[in-house]
């Protein structure tokens, strides 16, 4: 790995960004047919943390930050910083000073696997901002990575522009180019959503608002009293 | 395994649930000789969270979450849902729509070995729920499992009907018939408790309130001066 | 081991500890060298958590807290208590009862890498403490360990004495006699961070506050725009 | 939990668990329809360990192997010690002095969620053996468990008595009265496996031996060329 | 994700692929750049094991092997099949039979993130085979995925076609187009790496084979006695 | 932490060391009153690999082993390389160029927190390694740590000197001063269970070998028949 920078990739469109944002990661993992997550392992620094931008991408070495302070200068409003490392590292690699420089410039966010410090600070400042830990572990800054290259984390790809929305479920990732369908199927999805739960909330099951019953006698489910099957068990010892 | 739901399982007396309830998950679990916990990994959904309700169990398969389902039918008001699978997975089988059927049958809480989604909606719906993850991971609906049969969570066994007790200490469960026992015991257990709580705030040493002199005796314990051990230290090297 | 309790150590300057705590974890740790962390695995019960005092240390062996109860009666006004165990356990050692102790004796808050529980009663009582669990799960009283020991958690050696600081970013310990070469490391430290901050707020950037750019060209860091790192991609396949 | 051995818990009969031995684990666990695992953290301690027997069961407490004097007692010609624990521990309970009494007692196995020690002996004396780790850490004698109540390891629960495989794929438990109707479940897979075997070896594909052609059409798998996926791929960015 | 067969791609060339086999993963991961690892969680199903082939990707859903059943008819002779899933599952995707239909079409090896089962037969048949664990527990099939799409594991993207190469110190992905540019440069590595065997081989340090003694100065790095050293430290105490 | 290297440390006699080593990592354990182990994640990187050497030390950044280049100059014939790092990393620090030199140095062996590469030709040289992961990701040579400064690993604190012993069992250190009066303990326990092993042969049960009987009876253990058992639970539901 040669230590670049990548200047200028195009982004999404900041408007079905912000909308994407309103429609929240389980809706959008969901329209995009069950896919795009960051794995289950970030997790907000706050609870009820939010954020919907333009992916900003940096590969560092493990231990060594420098490739963070190289990926700032990429940055512009409306933009989400992505980092990850090229071998596990859960060191603080970002505190407060970074997050301060990245709120001055206009990023809406921050999402990264290695670790973060300084969080009562960027707590009380409501960046939100996701991490696989919270350390308080300092880093070099000796050697340099890769700024918007594709990085890929939990199984997703993300290329610098990519929308990332995240919040307390996790992150998500959309494609540059796919956001305006992703959006229309998010809004198809929560519209469907609304009207079961107001059927839940009646009381209804999901068996018969989700149509399931033909599936549940297709696979053969038994439906057996608890007396018989407390009998049964008796004599199966 | 067949796919089966068992209908009708007997449950443990509510108001004895309720009572156990507000004794606590560290006490009760003191109170049954330190035994009855469903393990260390699950962890309320929002801190504060606390549920007393009979058990009403799920047997599901990794990533198909067909079978909680199933489940919610067999629910009546005061169970409380316990969701487990026949194989680790942490993916999100629980969501915001799945809590509003559950509190709208009167089900008081949710506890699962998988991940939980739309943490944030069932926050502020103050729904109770614990997890071993939070995941917005989805799943599919192919596949089923088992309702109301004995599952096994961290060593423990639960039967439908026993009365499961989870707070921000973790989950226990009571065997239904033991319930009244189990009670009894914790509220002798509180009762000491309150005791030595009166006897710590104003200085005296637990070594004292539970007569644990003799036993450090016995043990051979070695009181020496800090002078004195630094100077062995120095001149074992 | 033999059971031992080693009484008397000399502690830290309390005014030092003190002023260090007001320093927090993260700072600390940068000015002793990027060392001192007792690793990334102990939290605090209830966020917001801060505590610096003189450490008490506790040796217990797995499942077993009987060496608390012997620890308790070392502590003095102004110190903090440090658990660790002879091979790894997360069971619960520590609940109210025993936070209740410590808050009469004075003592300003617990690390353990054991578990603790009854965390909402210490949550509500605001007492201080970090654990690598929550975990309702009991312990006998049946085998003494060592207090006032070193002992190591997370590459960290801890002394009798020693200054521990923890907050939301973790624990760090400061050996005694470092404590006032620490908090003059720590002062330098703070006033060029607060220099950065006003810069990072007016949009400057890290890699001219920091006087990075020599470092980047010294390791050959090249910059391409979008448009021909895509086009050598596309070649590359 | 109060300490208690129970003496005398019938076994499955030896000749039907030796032919169940003979089938393997992933066998058995398919033939009762894909349950009765004790986990995937099970590993033999030297590969090739292959053992069948009727459970002794012992349930210990953290750090301490007295239950497991107490169990080896109770064990009997073609029994296999299966060993837990109240709360998670890896130390080192079991080491060659144990196996070596085992085997002189005509125990054919061993299957342990806690650690191992002295590995390269048991090795040697190829006694088969299965644990969680391997780990030299000793324990105490101070507390005392169950012998033959039933335990639960990976969401399975073994009653004494159980019969008990284990091999280089893990461990399986048949329940004592299922013996008979699981060693004929294997016994009619084994020679579905044996003749899909010979299609493979010739070439056949999965897909027509197992007749999936109908589903992956019902499933709506589509079949598209690479130079059409990579030109989609493309345009989507 | 809808359900898809990609066919036909591209492979990288045979006699290329079967070159940097022989050149082992850790020399590729450095010739590249110190980049292409799958992670440091897949390991060989038997010690020695080692493949080199042209990648058939396949992505499952948790607990369901179906697309396996669908990458095998993709796969011709040299070809190496990568397997992962949507969410993590370590449940057995692949057996016996499936290496014996692999290696009856020419397949070179397995790589999985899964777990894989039947290993002595397996180690028996000596069929290259790594994954993240070893589990019995079988899956369904009822849900279809991806093959050979581009999946992403450990922080590398794989398309199908890439060379893969495995040994027993992990899983390494070279793209097809970048064979013969890695493949020249290990031979360069590997030249140097003689030369510098030779020289540690007859007592030469590796500070001086490698001119680090500049480095070393310029980092700052001091000398000091041992009694030097343990005065000072029993001055800090 | 300035980096530093300290020379000429004093080690451990060499042939006390050695008689240590044929002990075993368990009995010296056991010996030192159950402590010394470094931890129960140290695997040796082939079975069988046994080793006893005087401790070098060296404690390096994350992702980058300069620090061992270091170290390797400060071994002479007898020594054992233990390798840690200031923040936890299992990248492939060490290699076989590295195991070559350090055995042309007459280095007998090497513990490192880290990952290993080149395992197979490590194996193949028979050089003892024990690591906590096998992993070809390599490292970078930019910034240095500490040789010879006493380490912590698995709570046990490691100084330059002291005797380290590993086995199939794990890694355990014995401080420089008490190697003698631990070989002395080593040998009476050896000696205690030599005669046990020969009783446990002939049939004996450790119960009465270790005169346990007492002690169970003061715990309180009840005995009871499985009829009487099995009745019991039935009522208790």
């Amino acid at each position: 790995m040669k230590p670049v920078v990548v200047t200028g990739p195009p982004r999404a469109d900041a408007g079905v960004v912000a909308a994407l944002g309103r429609q929240g990661v389980a809706t959008i993992h969901e329209a995009m047919g069950r896919v795009g997550l960051l794995g289950d392992t970030l997790r907000p620094v706050w609870p009820g943390a939010q954020a919907a931008g333009t992916a900003v991408t940096a590969l560092c070495l493990p231990g060594d930050n420098l490739t963070v302070h190289l990926a700032v200068e990429q940055t512009q409003p409306g933009d989400l910083l992505v980092v990850t490392t090229t071998s596990p590292s859960v060191d603080g690699y970002i505190g407060e000073l970074f997050t301060t420089a990245l709120a001055a410039r206009g990023v809406v966010g921050l999402v990264t696997t290695t670790g973060i410090r300084d969080v009562a600070d960027i707590t009380r400042a409501k960046f939100p901002a996701w991490s696989r830990a919270v350390n308080a572990q300092g880093t070099v800054k000796a050697t340099a990575g890769e700024v918007n290259r594709p990085i890929a984390i939990g199984g997703m790809v993300i290329h610098p522009g990519d929308a990332v929305i995240a919040d307390d479920d996790g992150v998500v990732c959309v494609p540059r180019r796919r956001t305006d369908e992703v959006l229309a199927a998010c809004e198809q999805r929560t519209e469907r959503e609304s009207k079961a739960r107001g059927a839940y909330a009646h009381g209804e099951l999901s068996l018969d608002v989700n149509n399931l019953r033909g599936l549940v006698e297709q696979l053969g489910v038994e439906y057996v009293s608890w007396e018989d099957d407390a009998k049964q068990a008796r004599d199966d010892g």
